[in-house]
């Protein structure tokens, strides 16, 4: 039995965090933690649809598998899969890193018997803007994507676990598909429905989506209900400090009158005097400066807090803030917080969600981000300013709301030592 | 013996905290206060002045009380007690929700002898703005309202514990001065002074007006001084935290690393981890979260807190404040903090003054509060702002310092639960 | 033996801390520790030239010493030392407060043999903006002031700890050179290398250069590693407080859950409960309130913080600053920070410099100092300010950027007590 891992994608709503195969949110990128639940599900063959940008990458991760590169990357699914045609020719199950799953979920899928595939599928209680199969009498007839709130055929949900006895048909109907528009996978997928038996396994485990950035805030909600806390005998850990049901790795250091609960601190990471850190993750070498509070975040490697608020936020590597600097989480009206997606103003779906960081950014003393704002790369955010909108990367952001680029940053930068 | 108390006035120098009779700083509203310190005088029957909006809670809460509306609220005090005029046929003491004295001081007014009624003098020793009594020979010869502060008769000034032997009287002089301005009533007591023989009672236990909304806090101050500390058992009360000469009541939690001194701690209420709670009272359920302090001020019923200052200031009811939120307590030339009353701009008589904030406002994150500033209610306050006039009620106040209506909050809303 | 000191400079390049002379980093004055470190050197008597504004302190702080006056300031160290002309007839040192090194290096200076007079050398690395020695064959040639970076003729800076056999020459040499230009003393001290032999001392102990405010934080670094550590019995330390490797004395106090790391606190000196001191000094009666973080900075006496953070910044006596008001202290581009001193852009050379406050100033709640700023004396800044420029003496600072003069303050100002 073999996979086909599409990693192909631009991760265009996924920013600004960057290629999602390459986000780290524990010990493994996200690429590799999906290879991992595939090994676990007994998949020993796994091909890799890699883009032009990240197959040096993969390549290096995975130097034993199959890497091949999709060209042209809009066309989407389809086109990936396409990419991998020549090994498209026994039992397949074909999956991306846009949805993660437990490993004995992905064995139902390729262990179901008497049929000609099966899909995931996952019960949604409230509308989800996704794919949904209509089912019945033991099969899937169709796929209707992205239907209209209150016209779902079904309460199922189409997740990329897909399980074909005969790929080469879906290869078929693919090459039929491929020049039309960006849903040409599922149009072959609609067409082999009707032609052969697929069934829905519903899906009984975690399902976490990362397609919005936010979304890792799900993926580490779910990691940290299930990790065992640990704290390392390498851990430097003040007598003062208070750690409830956390993993603290070796180097990681929390000072005097720090409080940690239900969260992970990395190696090499840090919690200052005074700091609250809760249902979060600190990375590695990530430093939560003195008098902080960090609630539902992440914060990646090399981070650097002070004196902050960050509440439900994301940011990635290397990114600073001064003293004061906050991150707004709940809106006035109390409403779920929206963003914009490239162009596109959007719900979160959540009623508490402050903002994503990207890497290499910094925010001055006493700046205020409002909820669902997203950072890019590599900007610059002055100091006590009310952030309402998004910043683009390579910004140098000024209160006239002006921008020009910037040089990029030597990273990470040189920083003075604690004490 | 009887007593009027006069509870239907607007209470408009007390906004943005509402009807002044059913403020709660304790346990009851304050009229349930001023009605139990009645009963302690001695006084048995209360009749009750209401106004057509606070007519039904009043009956709600006194069933078995008398209680009489004044229709035109224009006639102020006068209209008042002419309002309960069927009663006034025997021995009478007249109050309000104005000031609040000791029930034995009150008892004393009620019970002397030799004359035909007596009043209740505070003896002041810098400037109060109120009326003056003119007293010689054992008796009150006349009541000299506002003074220049160089002008006063003496140093006594009228405080609402009239005691009348025969009000038929007062009746008689209040119906010849109705048809006259604002102060018919004052004017009627200096007409009875002249015919009937009325002596003062000096005042020699506390004495707190409840004129202004910052008299809240000379009330808070009185009540805590009184408090006897006691610490429920069903309070939660981190190991770390320290509590120092307080009362916390059932279901109250202390976070760890929180000090509280001199504070009432109200059922449910939360103080957050690494917060100071200094001469305060936090009301029901509300929550003081972590990295705060609140200094001299009181925190009304379900109102939150996180990471704010709050000096010497008056929250309502479900009232919010976004991290990094500051209410200014002292001026930079630290003379006396100025307010706006009305269209009045007025001096505090204090040095150390915050804000008032009405029930159901926001404020959000990094916003300051500049000393004397009024917040009515319903209203919301962007983030970053420094807010340097009051905030009408009904407002959505931003940057641009323009106003809109909102609509009306779900009160309290839904919050996460704390961790 | 005797010593001239230098005291009649205008300080201009130390603005906004006053006189340097006068300005106090432990328990004396700077010119009294000066004079301090040439007794230990054995010079016993000391002539001192003040100027017309510090004559009368001076004579209080050394009435038994010389004090002659320097008329005019504008003929410099030239007119300085000539202003002491009558005492310059027997071995004589030459100093002023510009520099700090130890006595027994200043012993060595003035006890040199087989020469006509000795000169005070530090060896330097990098390239700093003074005057470089030309040697050879155990003799001073010449002096180059203030060469381009890349043409000094050595790596000998000229330290003023300047040892005269025969001060008379010096004289002569002074008065062909006074009319000249601002650098006359240097061009007599050059024409005096060509007649006689001088000789190089190499400073092999510490050195501290005084000339900008910010080498202050030099001074103070230099001092707190030198100090032993001591509790005074008669200072007020919470149990929960944790002081390392600190001087408290007597009178201060350290609130619960404070932490005091390598500073001193000095008498009546405050840290606050939740408060982080570290490698700091904290001036007598000055309070660091609850929840500050003062990270290498110097606060002077009655000075007053509340929720802030202070990094790598000075601030004089009697300053404070509202809750939340933060000393930013590092570029978004991790640059050495710039400041402007006179009217002259410079850099600090420093990658972590704060802000330098003159005595009795305010800043307003919420307020960031960008890196560099340096605020004149008794200057009120308004609330929710970001000042990125520098503010001068007497003004009242707004958000519109205006100035305008205030009144000056009564300093200290009444405040309340603590609790």
């Amino acid at each position: 039995m073999q996979a086909i891992l599409l990693a192909a994608g631009r991760s265009r709503r996924f920013q600004p965090l960057g290629d999602k195969n390459f986000f780290r949110l524990y010990e493994c990128f996200l690429v590799e933690q999906q290879v991992a639940v595939l090994q676990k599900a007994g998949l020993k063959k796994i091909i890799i649809v890699a883009n032009d940008n990240n197959f040096a990458r993969l390549k290096k991760l995975f130097p034993k598998y199959e890497i091949v590169i999709q060209k042209n990357l809009d066309e989407g699914m389809c086109g990936g899969v396409l990419s991998a045609k020549k090994f498209l020719t026994s039992p397949t199950l074909i999956t991306s890193t846009n949805d993660l799953v437990d490993a004995s979920v992905v064995k139902k899928v390729c262990s179901t018997k008497n049929c000609d595939g099966a899909i995931l599928a996952q019960k949604v209680e409230q509308y989800f803007p996704g794919g949904y199969l209509k089912v019945g009498g033991g099969k899937i007839f169709s796929i209707v994507e992205k239907p209209q709130p209150n016209k779902t055929p079904s309460k199922l949900v189409n997740i990329v676990f897909h399980f074909f006895q005969q790929p080469k048909l879906l290869v078929k109907e693919l090459e039929k598909a491929s020049n039309q528009n960006d849903d040409g996978y599922e149009k072959a997928l609609g067409q082999l429905f009707k032609k052969q038996k697929f069934v829905a396994i519903e899906n009984d485990k975690k399902w976490i989506a990362l397609k919005f950035p936010w979304h890792v805030l799900d993926w580490m909600a779910s990691s940290l209900e299930e990790q065992k806390a640990r704290v390392s005998k390498k851990a430097k850990i003040a007598k003062t400090a208070i750690v409830e049901n956390s993993t603290v790795e070796d180097g990681a250091k929390i000072f005097d009158y720090a409080i940690v609960k239900n969260s992970l601190i990395k190696k090499g990471g840090v919690v200052g005097t005074h700091s609250l850190v809760r249902d979060s993750i600190i990375s590695k070498n990530a430093v939560v400066g003195s008098g902080s509070d960090v609630a539902r975040s992440f914060i990646g490697e090399n981070s650097w807090l002070h004196r902050n608020y960050v509440g439900d936020s994301i940011l990635a590597e290397n990114v600073s803030m001064g003293s004061g600097c906050v991150c707004a989480n709940l809106r006035l009206d109390e409403e779920d917080v929206k963003t914009v997606v490239g162009e596109k103003k959007m719900s979160t779906q959540r009623d508490k969600f402050g903002c994503v960081i990207g890497k290499n950014s910094r925010v001055g003393v006493n700046t205020s981000l409002m909820p669902g704002v997203l950072v890019g790369e590599n900007s610059f955010i002055v100091s006590g300013l009310v952030v309402e909108k998004n910043v683009v990367s390579q910004t140098f952001f000024t209160a006239e709301w002006k921008t020009k680029r910037v040089k990029n940053l030597k990273s990470p930068p040189a920083r003075a030592k604690l004490n």
